[in-house]
């Protein structure tokens, strides 16, 4: 059997990163010949995980079809968020935990989604059913991915299972979850040293609904402040990517992820920003919006925001 | 928690039937409140097996959001191949072992899809993992289900999951599989009273593969020359169905499900033909094709169709 790449979304996450690893070890275990990479830079927060368990970034990729014929996705499923050639390799597996949308396959497939708080709980019930035991380092990063998408279990996306897994995971790692996670959220959230270019393209992803091209990214920080001071420059690079890429609606969620709120910050056409309004019964004052108790995008702002602009 | 109906694809199958029939079944000891309904009335295989599981069919429904917001869905995920309305329901779980093509939410959603012969055998795992036992009644239709999908173990399709599903069922539902699935096939096979116009939709289902509407009907027979014999009208019923749904390509595959050959019967525009030929390397003579050793339509006939129309 050839070997095959596993990876996550665009811009990766905790969760991208720990799920691709995690499936591609669980996949090595069964007789596949897979290697996780990832499709950029790690960012501060997994970086912060890797070094905690002694790991080794992933390798960083561009394209897929140069090195091998047939893919695994892990938390991610969207061909916009995913690696620029997908569509020229064939994908065999997909461990996920968000919608299906702008994605297709001419084959039958292993596809396994749960709507829980991560893609590595999935994999942990996958390990589970498997009775395959998951090394330190690997739990080590699931556990994180779990922390990191779950906000500590404060998301409204945390579910019994997820808290199941944390505390098996936990367990295996060697660590505390409260101060380990709250480490690891923080490392995230030191945001010091980026520009508004970068704040916006950290942990964004593109999303089409109906007819509209919409990009939604998010920033997690302790001091929402800090953040907002700077709204008028991260406008100006959200107005330079909905020109570069021809974006109907740009939002950026700053989410404080001590007091579970968010700040959204919508630029786009018209009628779209207008929709965007209707979505969450609020009206944008300076391009801007309080969501409290937001801080979930697949759960929180995804879906309501479909179901406007695909009206 | 609000009632949710569970159904295979249109024009339903003993696979479409028993696997709805299973996770209705399984979902409902899980705490949901779920009926098991048809989209159509149940062919003469899957009366045959009900009838000898003592079961009655399930009720057949046109349309789901006149009665329930949420669905779940077995052995399909096409939208065109579901229930009329399915834009307008939430589609909260798939248990499925088809490619994925037109199909999207706007939600999280449990997705369980295995390369496997029968969505039947990913739910006989699924009763595995969960230790939920398997009523008898169920454990029949899924192994009816397993054998209707592979034709007895004879499709490219069968894994050694599906044989080993198969042996599990049938000592719960204390048959012989090898006597029992030759009955139920041959009462499958019965067409004698079919119209050319009820044989072209018996297991008809359609496809978009690239920017072409493609109909494929499988019709299972153990006298090809039966069939063929009626080619003429056969053409005439597929004719009629290009000019009333604006297909591109029309191709009825009659399989001679005793030594595991077909005859494709093949319509359309030039162009589509043309890449039917390509992608199977044949020559048609009269519309007609013979493909030796192809019996599966998922495996066999559209992901080769798709690669060409595709392009």
């Amino acid at each position: 059997m050839s070997k095959k790449l596993v990876f996550g979304h665009q811009n990766p996450d905790t969760d991208a990163t720990g799920a691709a690893m995690s499936l591609s070890y669980l996949a090595n275990q069964k007789g596949f010949d897979t290697e996780a990479v990832v499709l950029g830079e790690v960012n501060k927060e997994t970086a912060f995980a890797l070094n905690h368990f002694g790991l080794t970034a992933p390798r960083v990729i561009e394209q897929a079809g140069t090195e091998v014929d047939s893919v695994m996705l892990v938390d991610h499923n969207e061909f916009g968020q995913s690696v620029s050639d997908i569509e020229d390799v064939k994908i065999s597996h997909v461990v996920d935990h968000h919608r299906i949308s702008d994605f297709h396959t001419a084959d039958p497939l292993f596809y396994r989604a749960e709507p829980l708080g991560a893609a590595s709980t999935v994999l942990w019930k996958m390990y589970q059913e498997s009775n395959i035991e998951i090394p330190k380092g690997i739990a080590g990063m699931m556990l994180s991915a779990i922390i990191s998408d779950t906000l500590l279990f404060k998301s409204p996306t945390t579910t019994p299972t997820d808290e199941a897994a944390a505390k098996d995971l936990a367990s295996i790692a060697g660590v505390d979850i409260e101060s380990y996670g709250l480490d690891m959220l923080k490392a995230g959230a030191d945001l010091s040293d980026k520009s508004e270019a970068e704040l916006i393209d950290i942990d964004a992803k593109s999303f089409e609904m109906g007819s509209n091209s919409v990009r939604i990214a998010q920033i997690n920080a302790v001091d929402l402040d800090n953040i907002m001071q700077r709204s008028a420059a991260l406008e100006e690079s959200m107005h330079k990517e909905i020109a570069d890429n021809n974006y109907q609606l740009f939002v950026t969620i700053v989410t404080d992820i001590l007091n579970s709120n968010s700040i959204a910050i919508v630029l786009g056409d018209d009628t779209a920003v207008a929709k965007f309004e209707t979505a969450f019964t609020v009206s944008l004052k300076n391009n801007h919006a309080d969501l409290p108790g937001v801080v979930s995008r697949k759960k929180q702002v995804v879906p309501q925001l479909t179901e406007q602009l695909a009206k």
